[in-house]
């Protein structure tokens, strides 16, 4: 494979796979593009480069620029939508516009087009017709639900265009039956792409970042991290020639990762939090009841997903307002007026109380201020108190998400910095 | 390859927007592209014309390329992604290269870097510091909830590129907070196109369409509808010269609108069901508590969502484990042993039972199989018992979601469906 520095110098070997997806709902924000994304796994499992995706709406010049300039830098142009039969349906007459071709009409279609009508009495219309119409030379793939038939097309030397409709049912179905194949059997699918995915906690991207700068500027296997709101990841990406390989080229890069980081790695590829939680639980048959303010049954509500959480997750106490603090988790009133409602005291309080109430092992309470009003200098909006206590475990901890952050931020950021805390508690007690 | 000198026949004529969506996960089809459909909705409101949209990975070659082309064919390119702290994130390097711009330190990014680190008195990382090198000129588009700036820059006559980070919800507040005006400031918000939607409950996107064929056949303003999960709502598009106009044109549609559905249509644009529901109680000055089994904290965690809920929202009990039923709520035990936990006998006691506990004007319970085990034939997976007890209203029913459904999706349709019978009933009380 040709690293990316050959590619660019190198403009006459035109390389690699594009995206072009045709149709102005697109352009107006009225549906988002799953195609691309689909089209784009599809090309990495078979290992075939791809370096962009374009959107273009139902425009004919803008419509044919795309299609020339795709043809000057890449092997394969896939393209999406405006195959039906309808006047803003241009893509295939562009294409063979493109390349000075005619179109010819294909009877094995039209009999196809025909055979699709609910009445079997009833003529196709000329717009009907107009799908029948392909540049001369073209492939046919078949449309096995719809009725638009796609291209295989190679207008010049190095250079194919494959065409689908925009309706993702048939557009898999037709790569599936038949694009697919078509790209395998011409040589196009090379190597093998496979990726597995790391997840943290308690630790910042950049932070991250730092530990494993060797890793990052790796070529094979590539390493990348990701984050967003209180999730980061790492995902190893290794080609290679079968999946034996490129699962040996990544297993001693995860090892590593994993060495590096530590605990702070809590499971791969589709693993949450709430899983690891309910698995060390499950393992040591221990319980959990929570006790919730601010969160206001986020914690239960994530534990809950989990099938299977009904054996170790008794349930909880939202405890949003302080008098049920009071009443139902017997936090003494003192300590809520003495520490406040968002206190170290308050949360272990809390968390004593749904412990002893729910007969739990494991209890593990929040108490804090998710905003956008009710911070003061003291104790500002994003300051969030825990406690979790256990067999042998009591901890209190406090933390400020800072008061820059939406309330659904730091009531996210809460459930999830909970849930690491108490996966660490658990592992740590023995 | 072409320049993109040879590829732009009339470079004079430079119009509209282009999106650059940067970033290799994309290509590989990891993520699905919303930022682009979202930012394409924008563009649209604000009646910018939008050609096309562009993915390109983090490949400095291909990038600047990508840049260049779109710098002779139109007037505003907006990226996403590529701005962080890490290896990968070149964005803004090649943006200045590109223009052959160099990149200078912002101290005031500095120091609101700093602000926003955990630790005041860790330094930041050199990786950390790169989000504060700008290209010499660019406006600063600040990063409330997160920590990479955009900028808004025109490097050279009718060009200008604005940039955000790849992570939406950041994105989505520096356009709304800075980005947006901006492009109204400097006139580039020309025919407006503006929407509004309508949320409904309780009724299906199929029947709803029933009710209105003639408006979906509208063409200004134009109707559509959306469905997902427990979700059903309208779009009513418009296209004027002013926001009076298409205001003008919107409001007799969404009249008729509202007027064929009555209380199915629950809110318009950013409105959601616990809004609603916490608005009703606020104005009526009554207070509510829940007592959850199969939604796991969900009704608790989706009231709490909105600020000023703790006025209204004393908390509630998470009963997962009949024990707890029986302890904390006081369920009789012969209740559970003779109609099983999930009953309209069971729900009802729940609801008595949180309602007098909490001392809470309302209360709302749920019990219920969300699988994917623990269903029998009587009673399947997807069943569903819910009861609203109020200072007058006392209502008991079941759902029955459909054993086809993932556990995620009944656990959300019950959350939805109990909020919608709780704003129903609310409303009835008087």
């Amino acid at each position: 494979m040709k690293t990316s520095k050959e590619i660019n110098i190198d403009k006459k070997n035109q390389f690699g796979a594009e995206i072009l997806c045709i149709g102005s709902e697109i352009l107006l924000g009225n549906i988002v593009n799953t195609n691309s994304q689909w089209i784009a796994e599809q090309l990495a499992i078979l290992g075939i480069p791809h370096f962009r995706q374009t959107v273009i709406g139902d425009n004919p010049a803008r419509l044919k620029e795309a299609i020339l300039e795709s043809s000057n830098r890449s092997q394969i142009l896939i393209t999406t939508g405006g195959l039906g039969p309808t006047p803003d349906d241009i893509t295939t007459k562009i294409i063979a516009d493109a390349f000075n071709t005619p179109l010819q009409q294909r009877n094995n279609i039209l009999m196809d087009l025909k055979n699709k009508m609910k009445n079997k009495y009833s003529k196709l219309s000329e717009s009907q017709k107009k799908q029948s119409l392909l540049p001369k030379g073209a492939k046919i793939i078949n449309n096995y639900s719809g009725t638009a038939p796609g291209i295989i097309w190679s207008p010049k030397d190095n250079f194919t265009i494959i065409t689908f409709p925009g309706v993702p049912s048939e557009l898999k179905e037709m790569w599936r039956k038949e694009a697919s194949n078509w790209l395998i059997n011409n040589n196009f699918s090379k190597k093998i792409i496979s990726s597995k995915v790391l997840h943290f906690a308690g630790i910042s991207e950049s932070l991250l970042a730092d530990k494993i700068p060797h890793l990052l500027k790796a070529n094979n296997p590539t390493v990348a991290t990701y984050a967003s709101t209180g999730e980061v990841k790492i995902r190893i990406t290794a080609k290679g020639e079968s999946l034996e390989e490129t699962n040996r080229s990544i297993k001693p890069i995860e090892k590593e990762l994993t060495k590096l980081t530590g605990l702070k790695c809590f499971g791969v590829d589709n693993t949450t939090l709430e899983e690891v939680v309910i698995k060390l639980l499950l393992s040591r048959k221990e319980t959990i009841a929570v006790a919730e303010s601010c969160t206001g049954g986020g914690i239960g509500s994530k534990l809950t997903k989990i099938p299977g959480s009904s054996k170790i997750f008794y349930g909880g106490v939202i405890a949003y307002n302080n008098s049920i603090k009071q009443d139902i988790l017997e936090v003494p009133e003192e300590i809520i007026n003495t520490h406040g409602a968002v206190s170290k005291q308050v949360v272990e309080a809390m968390a004593k109380g749904v412990q002893k109430k729910f007969k739990a092992s494991w209890a593990i309470s929040v108490s804090g201020i998710a905003g956008p009003t009710g911070g003061s200098k003291l104790k500002p909006v994003g300051l969030v108190n825990f406690c979790i206590k256990g067999p042998k475990t009591l901890i209190t901890w406090e933390e400020r998400f800072g008061s820059n952050k939406t309330r659904e931020d730091i009531q996210k950021l809460s459930v999830l910095n909970a849930l690491d805390r108490l996966r660490l508690s658990i592992i740590m007690e023995n």
